[in-house]
This record gives structure tokens, sequence and C-alpha cells, in this order.
């Protein structure tokens, strides 16, 4: 990824660091990645009601969370309350996620995989917000 | 739009009024597409610095209603604080891409489309967190 | 959707008939809402291998008919070679999509209601892959 | 990005290499979080005609990375002709957006790193299109 790249070759100067800010981006992406292959390994099993609810969370996560690091990209000139509240969804998003992943991380090595990716995007979403809130 | 159908077609049934969700969802598709074409649009003009903020919101609540979408065509189990955290930033987007429309409504008609259809997605996301608030 | 309405309020007339464009860009969102419909409801059902490669299906078409209809609500300047591969990725999607949910349109409404849907947003890619053909 | 791991962890084999793969689904991610943040940074200058195009082919591009990359995550069981076809529209649009982005790499670096990655995204969708051309 060349997120930090980007963030210093742009023309606005972000609010907030942008190691962090790239960071979170990242963490978007890979947790993006991540879900979805999970989603369909999961599928790959034979699907019980667990699993089931672990691959609807999944699809959820991946999608929200995919959203979530165009969204920061383009973080570059305010943090506008519509941004704080999606960076809130994904935190939700990488949470429930997780916790449905670690319940299959014994059998299923793609669910331990992807329950570390999205405790990472939730680590990084606390971050963002935690900077968010000392600048606005 | 099929999204009454597949509703109805769906073996779960949804937790709130299917009619209520139906329209959310659509209303979500709508904006997406006409913020997308907005900002499209806004960039044919001059780029002002008032239109600048324009593109920006409109390119944010594109993304942000369209997996808010998305993520209610799959609302079929369970209101999870996922969910409702995701169709809160959807409504935080649709409220703030509206205001900066709405400032050039009078100059430019894709603006004044795209702010009404960002308001009727307000209200249908503000539906949508109510019927939520009585189940849970 | 207010798709028509902001083809007419953009500053650049399309390269092909706007009607056309309009319909074509609707079916995409309407596709990609019950492509994601229907995974969610087949996942519903006891998963067979049959179902499995329909859900996957539905994935891969609601992801890629999203897209091409946010790429075609930007077709305002130019029919690029980029959007036209898109536009041909999307036929391949949803004739694919057709196709899988089309096997078990007889025992699940919702397979109906999607292939129905996917053989719509089929001949309105054709319908503008043949008008761009004449432009280009 | 753990990529690479995910496809190792999948129960079922790629029909492609996965180092291969996990490159192309990388480069895909990348891609498009680039395009994101060159068009945003684009549009923070004075918008000329040849910016302009050049905002727009990152937005396409953006999009259609972002969707192939989501899936060829799901690359697992076949090399179907709408993922094909997909890749194909990927390789397109990273020619046209690297192509714009070229023309102001010398006075944005911005647009520099953009072109890069764009490339890099071409060559690995080359390379699995041509990996999945000796399967079928």
């Amino acid at each position: 990824m060349k997120t930090k790249e980007m963030l210093k070759a742009h023309p606005a100067e972000p609010l907030i660091d942008s190691q962090l800010l790239a960071d979170c981006i990242n963490a978007c992406f890979e947790c993006s990645q991540c879900c979805t292959s999970c989603a369909d390994a999961c599928l790959s099993h034979e699907v019980t009601d667990d699993l089931r609810d672990c691959i609807r969370a999944c699809f959820d996560c991946a999608d929200i969370s995919s959203v979530t690091g165009l969204v920061l990209s383009r973080l570059t000139e305010a943090t506008s309350d519509m941004i704080k509240t999606q960076v809130e969804a994904c935190l939700a998003a990488c949470r429930e996620c997780a916790a449905e992943c670690e319940k299959h991380a014994d059998s299923h090595q793609h669910c331990a995989i992807c329950a570390e990716s999205c405790r990472g995007c939730e680590q990084a979403c606390i971050a963002v917000l935690d900077a968010v809130g000392t600048v606005v």
C-alpha cells in the first residue's frame, strides 16, 4: 500500500497525524479483503447456523470497512460528523465480526486470521476517533 | 427496484416493517446514484471552493449510502449494533450532503435534485432507526 | 430512482441516448440489490453444493453490477474502453448469475425474481454496448 | 495485507498460482486507495480540463479496481467468464488512468505515485489473465 506516500503528496495537511490515518486506511482495506475471503472460505464448509452468522457478519464487515477506507482516504479538509459516524460504524462492524470469527478460530484458520485483522482494524478506528476527538 | 418482492420472498421475516425497510433500501440506492451523478456534473463547471466541498460531500455520501443499501438488504435476522451505526452514518452523510447541495440548488438543477434525494434518504434512515429502536 | 432527471440536469450531453443509459443504470442498481438479497435468502436454506454456486454468483454479480451503475453514472464525456469493458463484465456477470438462479427458480421465489432482474440487466447492458458501438 | 495467508487457509485450492493471485488482489486494493486519494488531491488544485479528465479516470479506476479485488478474493472454485471479463475491465481502467496521471506526473507527485500503482495493477492483471488462459 502506498497510502502514506499519497497522504504526503496531497496538497492539504490531514487534520490528524498522517501515520495514524494511513494505518487505519490500510487496516480497513486489509479487513475488507480478509472478511471477503473468510466468508467465501466459510461457505466451502457445511453451513451450520453458527457459521451462517459468521458469513453474514463477514459480508457486512467487508462492505463497511471497504467504504470506510475510501472515505478516510478523502479525510483531507475537515473532520466532519459524517466521517466520524462512518468510523464508528466500522468499529462496530469489526467488533461484531471479530466476535463471530473468534468462535471458530480453533476449528478454522481463516476465521482466526480474519478475527485478528478485524481486531487490528477495531484498534485503528479507536485511535482515529481519539485523534479526531482532540481536534474537533 | 424489486426490493419489496425480494424481502417478501426471503425465508426470514425482517424484524421491522418490510415496507419501511424497502423504502429505506431504495432511498439509499437512489441517493448513491444522485450523488455520483451530481459530483460528476459539479466537476463539469468551474470548480470554486464552494463546489469543491459539494463534490467531496457527494462522493462520501455516494459511497456511504450505497453500502448502507447493501447492508440493509441483509437485515433479515437481527438488528445488530453494526447495522444501526451504519444507518446513523448514512443519516449523517445525507444530512451534510443535502446541506452542501442546497447551497447551489438555485444555480444548479442537479444539486437541487440531489439535495431532494439526500433529504428523502435522511427521512427513510430516521424511520428505520425509530423502528429498530422499538424492537431492540 | 431520479437517474433520468439527473442525466438531464448534467451540463454535458451523454454520447448515447439518455433513456437507454438511465435504463441501464437503474437495471444495474436493481440487479445489485436483488443479488445481495438473494444471496442472503439462499444462505437461510440448507446450503447444498448447487446453492453454494448460486450464492457465489450472486455476490460477484452484486458487486459488479453495483460498480457498473456508478461508472455509467459518470458516462458524460466520452465512451472509453474502460467503460465498455466494465459493461461487458456486467453482462457476463448477469448472464452467469441468471443461469445459476434459474436452476432454483421453481423451488425458491427469490431466485426466480433475481434471475428476472439479472436478465433485465443483461439486456440493458447489450443495448448500451450496441449504442456505444455506433458512436465509437 | 493478509491476502496470501487467507488464500492458504481457504479449504479450496485456487486454480492459478496463489502468489500471483495474492499479488493481483493486493495491487487492486492499493490501486483503489491511490486513485481515491489522487482524485481528492487533484480536486485541491485549480481544476483545468486536463485535470478534470484525470479526476474522472481516477474515480472510475478506484471503483473498478476495488470491486476486482473483492471478486478475485472469491476466485476459489472456477475461473469463470465473469471473473475474466472483470479483470479485463480492471486492466483497461488501470491503463487509462495511468495514461492520464502520467500527463501530470512532473507537476503533481500524487499523480506520479498513482500512475505507478496503476501500472503495477495493470501488470498484475495481465499475469492473472495469462495464468487463467492456461487453465481454461
